[in-house]
Parts: C-alpha cells; sequence; structure tokens
C-alpha cells in the first residue's frame, strides 16, 4: 500500500505552552490527525490541554486515546495495540498522525510502547521524532540547578531500585537525578541522610504547571502527601 | 543599587532555528543586550546563528563573549570574569540580559561558570533559566533511539573516564550516553567489542545542523577523523 503519509511524535514539554518548541507548534498545527493520551475514558488529556491553542477540531480529527494508569497487564497492552491499529489505519488513508507527549518523546513516554508495535506491523511507515524540553531539563531550569558541568557524570533513575543501588549511584555520580519519587521519598530521604546529601537535594513537583513547586527544605515533605509529578534532583 | 532588569540564560536548542522554544524566542527577541558565546574573537557565535532571525542590532546591544577552547586555565578563568562583569555591569544599568547558549543552559553549558561568579558577587540579581532542547534528546530524536522506557536506567558521561569506568555503567545501566567521543572513539569500541555492544551503540554528530549525520554501524567510524561534536547513545 503507498501512502505518503506519516507519523510525528511530538514532544510538548513539561506543561507551560510557552515551552513547545516551534517546530512542534508547526507540526501539530498542520497534522491532519492528532493522538492525544489520557489516563481515563472520562478524563482529560494534559498534553492536548498544552497545545489547545494550536488544534483545530473542525480541521483536524482530535483522538484521545485512553491509557489505563498501571504498570503492566493486558488491560495496558491492549490499550497500546488499539492505538497503534488507530494510528497506523489513519496513515494508511493518507492522513499524517501527529502523537502528542508531555516532555520528550524518548525519554520515558507513552508513545514508545506504541512505537514498538508500530515498527513491529509497518516497518515501512516514516516515524520522524520532534524533542521536546524533558521534565528533567525544565526541573533544573526552575531549580536554577546545574545538572552538569564540564566533566560531571549524571544519573537518571526512575522510581525502581533498591537501598544499596541508590546509595551506590549517589557514592559515583555527580547529579543523581531520581524520578516519581512519592511513594519511596522516606526511603530515599533515609539514604540521603545516611550519606550527608540531605541539603544537596531539591524536590521539584509538576514543573511547568501552574502547581509548580520547588523545595530544597527536603525535611518538610516527610510528612507530606506527595504528587505523583515529583522528582528529586541530587547534586554533589 | 536598585534595578529590576534580571539575567536570563536561554537555551536555544542544538542547532535548528525551529527547535527553539517560544519562550525562549519572545525572551531574545524582548531582550535589551544578547551575550553570545564564542570560541575564538573572529569566530561566528554558533549559538548566535541559531536566533539570527530574532535579535535586531538596531535595538539590542549584541555582545559576543570569547571563550577560549580549552579545558582549564588562567586565560579561560578570566575570560569568565570579564563576561560575567559585562552581564552584571549592563542589569546595573538598568537593561535586560539574555545569555545564549546551545543545548540547555544547565546541562554542560558555559553559562553555568559565568553562573557561579555572578551569584558570588551579586547574588541580589535575578537570574531566570529558560530550557532548552538538549543535543542528548535531539540525538535521540535523531536516531529513533528510546533513552528511556519505563524503569529504564540512565547514565550520562562526558569524555573523561577510564576504561573500567565505563566498563561497569554500561553493565549497570540500560542506556549509557557517552558526550564527546571524538578523541576517545577507538577506546570506547575496544570496550564496547569486549562487552558484545557494538550493534547497540548509535554515533550521532552535529545534531541539529546541516552537517547532522547519525551512523548506525560503527566500524566505520574507526578510520575516520571524528567531528568535536559527537555523541554516542549505547542502549542495551
Amino acid at each position: 500500500m503507498f501512502s505518503t503519509a506519516k507519523i510525528y511524535a511530538v514532544g510538548v514539554g513539561p506543561g507551560d505552552p510557552e515551552l513547545l518548541t516551534r517546530k512542534a507548534a508547526r507540526i501539530i498545527a498542520a497534522a491532519d490527525v492528532v493522538c492525544a493520551p489520557t489516563g481515563a475514558v472520562d478524563a482529560a488529556s494534559y498534553a492536548l490541554s498544552i497545545v489547545a491553542d494550536l488544534v483545530d477540531p473542525d480541521r483536524q480529527e482530535i483522538l484521545p486515546q485512553v491509557f489505563p494508569m498501571m504498570k503492566k497487564g493486558p488491560e495496558l497492552v491492549a490499550a497500546w495495540e488499539e492505538a497503534a491499529l488507530q494510528v497506523i489505519e489513519r496513515v494508511e488513508r493518507g492522513k499524517n498522525v501527529v502523537f502528542i507527549t508531555i516532555g520528550d518523546p524518548l525519554l520515558y513516554s507513552t508513545f514508545l510502547y506504541l512505537h514498538r508495535i508500530i515498527v513491529g506491523r509497518r516497518p515501512d511507515i516514516p516515524i520522524e521524532f520532534v524533542p521536546g524540553i524533558s521534565s528533567i531539563n525544565a526541573a533544573a531550569a526552575a531549580a536554577g540547578l546545574p545538572l552538569g558541568i564540564a566533566g560531571d557524570r549524571i544519573a537518571i533513575l526512575p522510581a525502581t531500585y533498591e537501598d544499596y543501588e541508590l546509595r551506590k549511584t549517589l557514592k559515583e555520580f555527580d547529579t543523581v537525578v531520581l524520578m516519581k519519587v512519592s511513594r519511596v521519598f522516606p526511603r530515599i530521604y533515609a539514604v540521603l541522610q545516611e550519606l550527608g546529601l540531605v541539603d544537596r537535594g531539591v524536590f521539584v513537583r509538576r514543573v511547568g504547571s501552574v502547581q509548580q513547586e520547588v523545595v530544597h527544605d527536603l525535611a518538610t515533605l516527610l510528612d507530606r502527601e506527595l504528587d505523583y509529578l515529583s522528582m528529586l534532583i541530587v547534586r554533589k
């Protein structure tokens, strides 16, 4: 089947519509179809809210795609499969499809699951990735905290690790970025205390949104309910 | 001394003017002074070339600042000192100063050296960081290579490390980003070969520029003169 249509995986940055790149803005505005991930059928898409000024439902198909908020399971795999087929079907009809994703599309994005499926089924469909400002870069900017200078080594760890792994990484790297720290924060705090690094950590919540918060005094976080979209940057 | 002026450290992305954010574009266009780093007195500023469509020498002071291409030394420290004083002096005169930097201002940027000096001398001057697309995110996008999915761990290493450190990092992390690999490439290649990871590495040169090149067959690079602005992403 011949088609010149393609798929664009476009990062829309962490939340502030001004942190979109000019390329992302152009490609989203020109798309035939804009796929927007949501966490539930009745939930709004955060990515879509960021680009609300660029899309036009009269001219474009706005296609919310539901990805249940869970780490694994057949329901999630089925959601990826269905979303990938929806994208492929539109490309086959000659439509340019943009999948928008918070932050950067190559860094912990939902699109990467669809990507695997699409490449497996239709390796002939061209896919272009448009980078976006990741929450890591945005958090560092909000905190005014360097991620790396000169020969510094940087590690990025998602939420799952054992204490001994965290300890080791904190010893060996100059900067350690800990993603999604909300559930494991007390454990992380204890390790930082043990290593004398409590005052080297900066907590950033919902960067780029109106709820953005930068916290330097980590002790104040111990009694709080922490946001799911939170990270901790530790810089020695 | 009272002043409402401030300093903006603005990332302009890896090279393509379209990869500038809308915020960066707005702030650069509105600045009184645009400081642009160059490597030599007679050299053009790469960062300035990226934003050429936004600046206006009739309305703005375009101030090239020379940072000699060396890793350390009194000449370099003197250049940082002079540049920091030039920025402070203009803020004291009520001017909003934008320092533009390739990629992201918190990730291995020249501005971070000035930042230390400015904060040390004039902690009262407000500094706002505007994140930019880093060469790492742009390289991953150009190569279509995920930096991380789900629980993946990512390490970023600059050019200086011993073979045993590289070996260890490659074993412990899912993705390893090696910056500025040109001089040490044969050594890196040997370690990748030893670990059976040669086919897991992607080389990206001058991402976001017209000379951009993505190389999957690393063996072809062994006999080549490699570009200073090159990186290698190894994903297991």
